[in-house]
Order: C-alpha cells, then sequence, then structure tokens
C-alpha cells in the first residue's frame, strides 16, 4: 500500500542501492523507465506485474501510480539516476500526496558526480574545486546572460546534453570568458560498457565529441585534467553476486 | 589484488549500492571512516579484517591503502557519501594509481540530493529549478565575491556547513542580492531516525536552525517551499531483507 519512488542509478545495474532492489524483487507492481537496465527489471518475481511508462506521457504515469497506489498494491516507480535529480520525480511525488497517497523515497547514484567517476575525474578535489553547479541542457543553452553567470561560478561545471549543442554551449561559455584552455571532458553512456570518454580543452571539445553517442555529460573545470584510473582500471559492475 | 573505494552514502544503511554491498562482504580488508553505519561494517564476513581510520591522518591512510594492496588483498575502502563529492577519495585513487596498484570505483549515494530528498524537497522541480549550485562550507563562506556569484546563479544553492556559520553565510548571500524571502530549508542527520528538518524563509534561517545538531546541509531556492511528503512519510530505510 505505498508507492516506492526508486532511482535505479546511472545505467550500471550494480548501482541500484540495496534498498531499491529489495523493493523490486518484493514489489506487486513494478513502473519502469525505458532507459533502466533489463537486469534491473529482471530482478522482479514472476508475480509482479511489469509495466513500461514508454509511451505514456506523465500525466498517465501519475495517474496509473495513483491508481494502482490506491487500490492498495506496492508499487515501485523505478526511474534512472535520482528520482529528483533531473527526473521527475517530484511531479510524481505530489500527485500521489495529493491523492493521499503514502510514499517512499529511496534515491538512485546519480550521473552527476557517477558518470565523472567512472570516467577518472572526481568532480571535487582538494585545492582544485569544492563548488560543483550542475545544469540541465535547457537550462545551460541560454542567454549570454546566462552564459556570464555560468563562467562566473568557478569550481566545477556539470552540463548534460544533447550532443548537438555542445558547439553553441563551448561558444558561449568561452565569449562569457572561460579561457580556451580550461580543462575539459565529455562522457557518453557513462559505467555502461560501451562508455566512451573524450578529454580536451574547452576551445576544442566540440571538435573532440564528433561522432560520440549521446546524450553525454560535459566536465569543465579544472578537474578535468585530474586521471584516477589507468585504462584497464575502467569500471566493470556486475549484479552477478546479488541476484538470486 | 584490488582496493575498492566504496561510497557508503548518507547515512542510512540501506542506501549503500548492491555492487558495495557484495564488496563488503567479500573483501579481505575493510577501512571505513567512523562515521559510516555500524550495519554496513557489521556486514563483512568474520575473517575480514576491520580498520578504523580514526586517528589516522590522510597520508597514512593512504599509505595502509597501498600496502595493503601491494600485499595481494581485496580492499574495501569506505567512505561516507560518494567518495569524490566533498570526500577525499581522488587523493586516495591518486595515490593507489602512482603505487600502480589496481583500483575499482564504487560510486555512493551524495547527500546532495539525497538528504533535501529525505526532507521531501527535490533539489531540481519542472518550472522551478533545472540548476544545482552545490558549496563546500569553506568556499560558501567566501569574500564578497564569493556571495555575489553565489547569489546570482539561480537555481538551486546547497551548503554543506556547520551550523555555526549559518548565520554569516546568509547575511553574506543577503547583502549580494538574494532576496530574504526565498525559500529554505536546514536538514540536520538526514536519512537517519533523528533528521530534523526547519524550513524558514532565507532571513530566518539562523534562527531557525538554534538547536539543530551540526553538521547540517542548507538548501536555498525555490524547490525548498515544495514539500512531497506527509510527515507520516519521512522514509524508514533498512537493511533487513539483505542481510544475510
Amino acid at each position: 500500500m505505498t508507492v516506492y519512488l526508486v532511482g535505479a542509478g546511472p545505467g550500471d545495474p550494480g548501482l541500484i542501492t540495496a534498498r531499491g532492489l529489495e523493493l523490486i524483487r518484493s514489489c506487486d507492481i513494478l513502473v519502469h523507465d525505458r532507459l533502466v537496465a533489463d537486469e534491473l527489471v529482471a530482478e522482479a518475481s514472476e508475480d509482479t506485474r511489469v509495466i513500461s511508462r514508454d509511451g505514456l506521457d506523465q500525466e498517465a504515469v501519475n495517474e496509473l501510480l495513483v491508481n494502482y497506489g490506491r487500490a492498495g498494491f506496492d508499487v515501485v516507480r523505478l526511474k534512472g539516476g535520482d528520482p529528483f535529480v533531473f527526473g521527475r520525480g517530484g511531479e510524481e511525488a505530489l500527485a500521489l500526496r495529493d491523492a493521499g497517497i503514502e510514499i517512499e523515497i529511496v534515491p538512485g547514484i546519480s550521473s552527476i558526480a557517477a558518470v565523472p567517476a567512472a570516467a577518472g575525474i572526481p568532480i571535487t578535489h582538494r585545492g582544485i574545486s569544492d563548488r560543483v553547479t550542475i545544469a540541465s541542457c535547457h537550462s545551460a543553452d541560454g542567454s549570454d546572460a546566462e552564459y556570464a553567470r555560468l563562467a562566473a561560478i568557478g569550481g566545477t561545471l556539470i552540463l548534460f546534453m544533447g550532443l548537438g549543442r555542445v558547439e553553441r554551449v563551448v561558444d558561449g561559455l568561452l565569449a562569457a570568458g572561460l579561457p580556451p584552455e580550461t580543462p575539459a571532458a565529455a562522457v557518453s553512456r557513462g559505467t555502461l560498457p560501451d562508455q566512451e570518454v573524450v578529454r580536451a580543452p574547452l576551445e576544442h571539445l566540440a571538435a573532440a565529441t564528433i561522432g560520440l553517442a549521446g546524450p553525454a555529460l560535459l566536465v569543465i573545470g579544472d578537474v578535468a585534467a585530474l586521471e584516477l584510473l589507468q585504462p584497464a582500471n575502467l569500471p566493470t559492475f556486475a549484479l552477478t553476486a546479488t541476484t538470486r
């Protein structure tokens, strides 16, 4: 009789929380995003009704959750990343709250730190950066005044975006005063086996991303010059020992 | 023969990743921060050597990890939150990398989104905020120019800090032009059973935090006016079904 808003993490199925995995295994209804790992959906029991939200608009998803919650089922709503970091978990939570349905929030590992880490980049590092600003592509791809704010804030910038926008955003940040030699990186399909990473000074970042699969996460700032991993150390996660 | 840098999450033991829990259960050596949940340390097998890093400086921790890694053990270095979000995981990773020791990074749930979520606040919300800036207390408690940048950036501000600094930081942000009525919240011991939340307009935030246990995470911005949870819905996580 609870709807659980559960974050699935950034891609690798081993990066779901212990609590989230437990709930997937025990729920009556599992409503999942299309991009959630198949391995996680497969953890649901045979008795669980599994529903992809693919093709449903947000209002229809809210209604589905409210209806199943009202009918007395334990529902897991499995969302990519963290439900409240550029997801739309807040809208689902408010719809459920307004309908008087009990909810539990189980956060997920967000891409914002995990994807740079999987590429060997810490988003903060002592003596290098103790501030991080995260912007969606919509928010980052803005007016000159927006670029000026993003260029001035200091520390690490993390931008989520389609690769088609990289050139425009980089041009905007350079025009706003970020030095052309600022270290930068783009990570495509972070934490997944086919993850790709390119690193380049900001002025060459757009050229370096040509041919990458989108969407990508951009890391801009001095931390992007750090390399914590040897090439052979790129993470390989799996759910093996935790599956039934 | 690998050193695993594992994030333990924000406090609640159920919020470790499935992969992290699996590694704690199978490692030879477990080196943990003092503030990591006892329940997670207790997941180590009887054959595991468990070492608290309490009382060791960062250099001694690095040396310990290098020595055990070199000796051929599987070592889990369990850190609060996420190792690379205001942790010092980057320093440990670089020491290991320079010593030629294989590492794997297993990110953790960071407080930055999970703690506001546990208080019913999404750090982003469609139509309200699609930008988040996170600053440590050191970085936030700065010069007038720093306050001006933080006040101008827009979206959600997340500040980690000791409660003794709240008044100074709030004064700095108000002086830099953030409106006094900006919604704000402070969350103490987020995701733990004794979590406390206070909400107040920015101008009254410092007064509202009197008596809270520190450290606290501050959320400043329009999302802090959202309330996703009914009081009875405050999360209660546990590791029950995932323990052996």
